[in-house]
């Protein structure tokens, strides 16, 4: 299962990010720095990333080490111009990102998320304080010195899962889908529960329905703005939906074929399927090729 | 598999959080607070947790709703003295918990989890404002008017995997860990990479081994301070270890009898296993039990 978001080929080298003298060789004029348009990639005209130099960086700017490769540092540049800012969404961007190799997007997926991290973590959330930041972007210092709080980009974990109940299956309507795309259901894992909980405790919230037999298929980077898409299959004790209206619009049963149609793109398909980039593509397609 | 910290009979009730006028109710004389000391359970002499009233709160504290159970709302008191500390490593703290029943142990750490979050999340971290605590503890907003920023309880994800080769099984020592005890390794989820790229970085960056047919095998909260355990099964593809010293005091190949001696607690075993608390355990049991 080739996934989304995931499969760059920068190797992270985890060890350079603490060693300032080895970071600092690698900001040279070899150094390669990703250009962004906010928080969108610049595709070429060839649909691959654009990347610049350290001097098209703006000279107080923060630099986000991504990679090494070719022996090249590979890094994000935060402008102060995207700082405090909320990403708007971008219709655009999803054509952006079709172009790009699978490889090439995963390393904007992990940039995009870094990116987002620093502009909306500028002060200490235990004194307030303005932290800067440190370990090549992988960690933001508090600058007070009776605080030294450190503070590390987030993941969020979410589950996601395929429900079935007798060979049908349970996919639902966010109200910020596109008009008649259905999806699998999905929530934040919350604190105190282990994923096959979560996965539980989310059906039961959003439809009403109990499940079992929680099982683990495939995991996902989502980077909107940094998410663990944790894919999972649960099967369900009963049928009858009773729907939170407030996380669903709708959410129905339907069959193989149905699925199949619409996973096919069929016109008369009796709903529209996730995109390939979404894991819930991939957990439908999984569960149909069982 | 029963997993330490998961398990709690709380209900969430996830739609009452929202619901200012449910949570009010919910605030009378038969709330049931949990006791703390400091981030540590408060043990009745039966060995089970102590809960209170919110007659035994402070007036100036912050209460988390944890959940229902009976009908009546329990929560947790984030306390003034509790703000901004970070909790000091208790060695009284595993002895106290050992005496838990396995759904009181999942109840106290999601309490635990979220209590110190609200400790050390005063502030907003895109303006620096102070923040109020909000939906009855699952979320912090930011007291200014021009930012309006939510914040969420963290849960950062952990992979911890049973690295195999032909029968033998990788452990390795944290230098944190007490005297002759060994563990799987473990490393945090990074944005931009699926739980099977974190397994593979990480086993290759603590001990140099490539590996390949990462599968998942089970899940854990763990409330120190909110982490979720991904516990993985993965096949190396060599054996010769380069060791990083700053992660790792040591790491070796181990027979299964080996490793059997040393889960049975066998004296002259070459090493002392993970505490059945650690997801660690129960990954190493299910790896001999295969
Ligand atoms: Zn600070
Ligand atoms: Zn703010």
């Amino acid at each position: 299962m080739q996934i989304a978001f995931a499969g760059s080929h920068l190797d992270r080298a985890d060890h350079i990010r603490a060693d300032a003298a080895a970071l600092t060789a690698l900001m040279d004029w070899r150094a390669r720095v990703l250009l962004l348009d906010g928080l969108d990639p610049v595709i070429t005209p060839e649909g691959t990333l654009s990347w610049g130099t350290l001097a098209d960086t703006q000279a107080d700017s923060e630099l986000v080490f991504l990679g090494l490769a070719d022996g090249r540092g590979h890094f994000a540049e935060v402008s102060p111009a995207m700082i405090g800012s909320v990403a708007p969404a971008n219709p655009r961007l999803w054509a952006a990102m079709a172009s790009l190799s699978h490889d090439e997007l995963a390393t904007y997926g992990a940039a995009r998320s870094l990116v987002d991290w620093h502009a909306r973590h500028r002060f200490c959330a235990r004194c307030g304080s303005a932290t800067v930041l440190a370990k090549g972007g992988w960690q933001r210092s508090c600058t007070s010195d009776t605080c030294t709080g450190e503070h590390f980009p987030r993941v969020d974990p979410v589950t996601i899962m395929l429900v079935e109940h007798q060979g049908n299956l349970l996919l639902g309507r966010q109200p910020r889908f596109p008009p008649r795309r259905l999806s699998t259901l999905a929530g934040f894992v919350e604190p105190g529960e282990s994923i096959e909980e979560a996965v539980a405790r989310e059906v039961f919230e959003e439809v009403g329905v109990r499940v079992h037999s929680v099982r683990y298929v495939a995991s996902q980077p989502w980077p909107f703005p940094s998410n663990l898409m944790v894919g999972c299959h649960a099967i369900a004790e009963s049928t009858e939906l009773t729907i939170d209206h407030n996380e669903l619009e709708e959410a129905d049963w339907f069959t193989r074929a149905e699925v199949e149609a619409a996973m096919r793109g069929d016109e008369d398909a009796r709903f529209i399927a996730p995109p390939p980039q979404a894991i819930a593509h991939h957990l439908i397609k999984w569960w149909l090729e069982r």
